[in-house]
């Protein structure tokens, strides 16, 4: 059994990773960290695990965690893994970070953009960037994980295989993305009410959304050069789920002509076509969020326009799966040489 | 591995069904029944099942299915199972029947509350009223399952300890009732329109409701006499859930008090105790449906209000899983032999 | 023009005094006190108000608010308004109180309920409970008026007529109420977030909640003696709206017959038949919250259970409208002496 | 008086209209047509108008409505109006469509984006775009208006006065839009059923949605050429209002840089500054949909990203009011005189 630990075991990200491990038949959960509810029992901030978690939260003590778990998963505040991890507990555990603290590989691009004095960056270098589909290898091979962010894994799966193949233009990308309000966090602020969030539609961090530094680093490694996304988030008045939508300049053909729906269809097979948690929707369907709620997929889909010579891509994705929990669950599973699905094996709740 | 055929799998009972018998490790589902879908792909009208569910929708002849499979679940409307049933199909495959037309021992309450003549009242006396907690040994013999009501279930388990133990006069006994809209169905009706029901709050059914004889006639089993209990259910805009709010005069002791929450807790305990899919919350903490999202709990507590000699019970389940589908896959399991747990190991989802 | 000044206006009962003053004929809003948000830009806070509210935000004075204003509505915490209350600013102003301050005329009930100490109890006495069509004169006299609370007012009205009239038995009055979200109000707590409210339906303030004592006390009147009531508030995931599901058992006529659906109607219209806001449905018709939202009416009908012997009421109102702001505005109405529904003439909005 | 008849009364559209027109001082309501609901009285088809309209629903008799109405509105399907209206009908009553049968100029178009033979296309020439804001001296003048699509008049007005003053380049515009599901009618289909829009969010009419044909015609005036835009529609679990976020490239100063906010705010302010239902947000204050639930108000606000030289243009309504109705009557309103904003004085509920 693999020991695991959790810092900030009751938010909502941390939630989901004690649903998702609770059930992983190679998993004990060790540790439930969370600092505003020391000492109360688990389940009675998540009644849902009412006999099914007997364990109370614990302090943030993390010398004493790395030395009974295995594993340490941080579903924390930026800024937080950054500031106490030492080059010790990379040896006693493993840590997948669902912080953005080691996902950009610039500092100068996080403290900017975070606002936040990097406090560790000597373990940038060595961290993992954790887009299962895209880096396997590398995260089997990784001590630290730095878990992608839940637009960002929508947002680049859905488009990444056409900046590989360079049928589209990298530059002309434009994401409009809609999350569920899960993705807000379970802090008591008052935009985040039932009154304020329902009934109604938003965007927010408007060309200033921190995801989008991310969005842009992932995506300029498959262009093969510096590139600069538009990145807008919505809220959704729903609990789960991201839908993002993506605009971008089709790159014609030598004679003239845009690449017609078979060619592309065939660059994502080519990327996605063996990848269990990404589903190529038949032509014609496009991905809806509750098809993939509770679930680890990304569905995905396209359409040409040849009328404006764009592209519409469209990913859905679970924001607290695929976009959190499982994805760090399936990078444990690949760290660990464990079948990579295993402990996913989600299927979507409908309705 | 026990094979498996659905008739109505299309509508939102028998596709939860399909999503957990996908996940049972001993069920293998040969028979995807629904009139409606004929010969189209299960996964294109449940599109959350892609890549999941490989088969496409089959007609309705029960003759074959039987030869094919060794269960057969019917969510069908009320009155199907009942015009087509012959004994030896019965012979064949045992049957778990999620509509009505076998629950009421009475064929004229039958007839009545449902206004259809009943096909084939010879099989009601040898049906099992599969309610798992209170008649767990019947339904290990049976052949013929009558799968209780998602409101009837909650209502029922609610207040049984209660009633059987005699603390509570049966015939003051209100249940009020709240469900998700999903135990509305699929079928396309206007009422059950998004904006219909969206910021709307109704009740439906008052004072005719056909749960009602349901529940009368099993807490009158408890009761050990005929009962009479006024049922209200609701419409809430929510997907999932149902909530109970059972209001009951207590029956005081010799002494002319009123029994104690240590008493009714200790009578709750005798009958739940032991059991896996029944949660008896702690003291001050009541049900909320959200917290048994998905899985096949029902949670259930209880206030003693000594200014009006009434007990307030409170129950809460999913009305699709311990409500239809996880409930039917629990009597299966009975029915085999196998763990009653088996394939419903389903972790309460949230947010 | 009357001057009108609010106290709390930026909690969303005095945002709803807000927004129905603003298209008050006869009333211009002089002071919109806001502890919370003092110097800032009202339409900050409230952005729909946006171009249509220029003022900001003002500190609690009462003593130069009764200067300049005609009328104060306090929509604030429980204690506040009996904390400050003065004789010499009942003879400069008017005073309509949204909170329960002077609901109940027996101060060591609400001490018991509220638990909190009445710091002005002098002024109990006077005040009137401003339940319109039931104390419309004594109204029209009042300097002080006790709003009544969202919940009371849905469940008295409710039931009124067939207690006064003796035809059903007061003491087996239960009430079981559904409320929209906002009357939770806009603190920002863990439990009214957006995330735990939806998809989600439970009870709280089960036989503790503190509108108990206000229906007791009115319906007691109704009565004519004490009486005890069984009631419980749930949480529904919508914004706006109470439905209020009453049972009772009807009082048999002297023949030992129950009294028919015409003669509980006609006792309701004999009540309600000449009432604006009081929709009486038409059989068979029963009260939605969605049918009211937005607008002051309350919707009734009932329904006769021969079988258990109960008559089962139903009420719906907006919460923030006739259960709260609206309420308040027909009061102010009497006590100046307008025209009842000036500023009411809100038709509920669908969908 | 004028008198008012409504074809299609009891879609939402033809709801809201009736909600619209009841509160309108110089209007009365003859007729109130409805094919479905003939015979029937109005308030059982919305429960929300018992007792405010007592009329019953009649059936499409056109050629009795222009005898009786000074106005007719059509919220009918497309097609229906052009398959019956008449030179002569227009010589008896003034009517404003709010189908797409004369929106766009060009009859191929029509019939290439809707798929139906247009069958008055004499019409088209002298029918006037019912745009207020930007067509109002055409509207005062005509006798047929084609009222304007929902999402088109959000879109349109977003970005209509950067178009106009050449600070964009239109053939990059994109229009990620979002509405609530009342955009989708009161059809029942199982598409619309709450359980499967409610926690769902999906995009529709990709590439195809037969808005986008209107919407490039009119900024096609405004940039006085042909353009093409990418438009993209969402369904949002919510039941009113249009989010449209509006992505495209700023054309550059002479000098090379960018136009900065304040010149951008200064060319909104020509255009709007003086427009009542047009609120031009503050800077950094960004369009929500519940901020103009229930008005005819259109917020606006912008974002300019020097990173990608782009520039994000923000835009709610309320799809029902200013995306139908409401605009219908403000279009009424100028055809017969009236002052623009009359019985169009909504203010938006919150929440």
């Amino acid at each position: 059994m693999i020991k695991a630990g959790i810092i900030g075991a009751t938010g909502y990200a941390g939630a989901e990773l004690v649903r998702i491990l609770w059930g992983h038949k190679d998993v004990e959960i060790k540790w439930l960290g969370s600092r505003s509810y020391i000492d109360q029992k688990y389940a009675s901030v998540y009644q849902n695990m009412f006999e099914l978690i007997e364990g109370e939260c614990l302090d943030d003590n993390i010398g004493e965690l790395v030395k009974q778990a295995d594993v340490v998963f941080t579903a924390t505040p930026q800024g937080f893994l950054a500031s106490v991890m030492k080059e010790e507990y990379l040896k006693q555990a493993k840590f997948i970070d669902l912080s953005a603290d080691y996902r950009l590989k610039d500092k100068n691009i996080y403290e900017q953009w975070y606002n936040i004095k990097h406090q560790s960056p000597q373990f940038i270098k060595d961290a993992v960037y954790g887009l299962c589909e895209i880096n396997r290898e590398q995260v089997k091979q990784a001590d630290l994980v730095a878990n992608p962010g839940c637009y960002t894994t929508c947002s680049i799966l859905t488009a990444y295989p056409l900046i590989k193949e360079g049928l589209i233009d990298a530059d002309t990308l434009i994401v409009d993305a809609k999350s569920g309000t899960s993705g807000a966090g379970r802090g008591a602020k008052v935009n985040n009410l039932y009154c304020e969030v329902n009934e109604n539609m938003k965007a927010y961090g408007i060309a200033s959304h921190r995801h989008t530094p991310e969005i842009e680093e992932q995506l300029g490694y498959a262009a093969g050069r510096k590139i600069t996304v538009s990145f807008t988030p919505h809220l959704v008045p729903m609990n789960r789920g991201i839908l993002a939508t993506e605009y971008a300049s089709l790159i014609k053909n030598p004679d003239g002509s845009y690449p017609d729906a078979a060619k592309i269809r065939s660059v994502y097979e080519k990327y996605y076509g063996g990848e269990k948690f990404i589903r190529l929707l038949e032509q014609g369907v496009f991905p809806e969020t509750k098809w993939v709620e509770g679930s680890n997929y990304v569905d995905i889909n396209f359409k040409i326009d040849e009328r404006t010579g764009r592209i519409i891509m469209l990913g859905a994705l679970d924001n607290l799966v695929k976009g959190a929990a499982g994805q760090a669950v399936q990078n444990m599973n690949l760290m660990f040489g464990l079948a990579e699905s295993e402990g996913l094996e989600l299927v979507p709740v409908f309705p």
